[in-house]
């Protein structure tokens, strides 16, 4: 049976990652395709546990490495018990970050050492990587703007100072240029419309790719 | 000013690490050496949400992997906020657990990579180690009979099958070859007196080899 197609969307908070999400299911809908979503740290019971650990907002600061370890731990639960068992039934997996995202901000973020994620991503999965990635960009007042219009109070990162994101968002365009054939990126600032048109091609010809393999 | 010490208690569940520890520190008291006390998983608000989150039982199966990594979650909290800040104060540490028992549950015990455990070792507590480490030993039965006794429910660890313990005690075996001098065994087939008096001595001599720092 030929293996599903894994896909990831990555970008700052208030990007506009959900409804990016939401649109390209529809459109893999609209194409037939099985798929299952999920996110990160998240997408298990266990996973999703974690999740709320790491973003808890707490008296005791979380240290750099705690906060990387928890992100592993949760993708270990999501990569074994959703994202490997879907590919390999056939399905599409369409993911809410992927570890891009931890090198993005634990890594350039923190300053954790890029290698040393690397070789951790390694230990838990191994050589899978999603096939695409499309980041969104946005200006940062953009973001700043859609979080606040959000309503729902920040989380313990959400709540990070600005240089943290600063040094995050160059993150991903330091990895935007090392996969430039894995990587899309869609510019955010955008009204919806554009933002579902690059959407709707990149759909497209990553559907038809797969269909040909 | 002189850094504290570090002890460390190891064991299987049920051989009497929390009597032992509640011994030795008393001996402390009396020695009137200032010391904290720690528990691993856990130790701090963060490190304790950790715990009940690899503990608990749940319908998704835990990874051997997201288990590791959430031991040492809850380790790089413990270390950072309790354990170094306390050592560099001159207080001692007594630990209800560390690396060691990652070494023998997670790596002997369900066979992950030694070599990767005390990477990730290295790359979270650095050359911190105890300076000494009290390792209780007993036959299965005997343990058995008190985790029976203790009346409270069994947690996931502790609900596992006999031959993860059997490969985790004789992992504690080869730990404690491994490391003759910081290893003292404790044989907690015997009685309560025996197990004290044993402690006395060990108690005795650490602090006398500190004092003489």
């Amino acid at each position: 049976m030929r293996r599903g197609y894994f896909v990831s969307f990555e970008g700052l908070e208030g990007v506009g990652k959900t409804t990016a999400i939401a649109c390209f299911s529809e459109l893999l809908d609209s194409h037939e395709i099985d798929y299952v979503t999920t996110r990160e740290p998240g997408g298990t019971e266990t996973a999703e546990q974690i999740r709320q650990l790491v973003l808890a907002s707490r008296d005791e600061t979380m240290t750099d490495m705690t906060e990387l370890l928890l992100m592993f731990a949760a993708r270990a639960q999501n990569v074994d018990n959703i994202i490997r068992p879907a590919l390999d039934r056939g399905q599409w997996v369409v993911s809410d970050r992927f570890t891009d995202a931890t090198l993005a901000y634990q890594g350039y973020g923190r300053g954790l050492s890029l290698e040393w994620i690397e070789r951790l991503a390694k230990w838990v999965h191994g050589d899978l990587w999603p096939d695409a990635t499309i980041l969104l960009t946005a200006d940062r007042h953009h973001a700043e703007d859609r979080l606040g219009r959000r309503g729902a109070p920040r989380d313990r990162i959400e709540q990070e100072r600005t240089e943290f994101f600063e040094r995050a968002g160059r993150g991903y365009e330091r990895l935007l240029e090392k996969h430039p054939t894995r990587f899309h990126r869609i510019d955010a600032n955008q009204d919806l419309d554009g933002v579902s048109g690059q959407l709707e091609r990149l759909a497209n010809s990553m559907v038809s790719r797969w269909r040909q393999r």
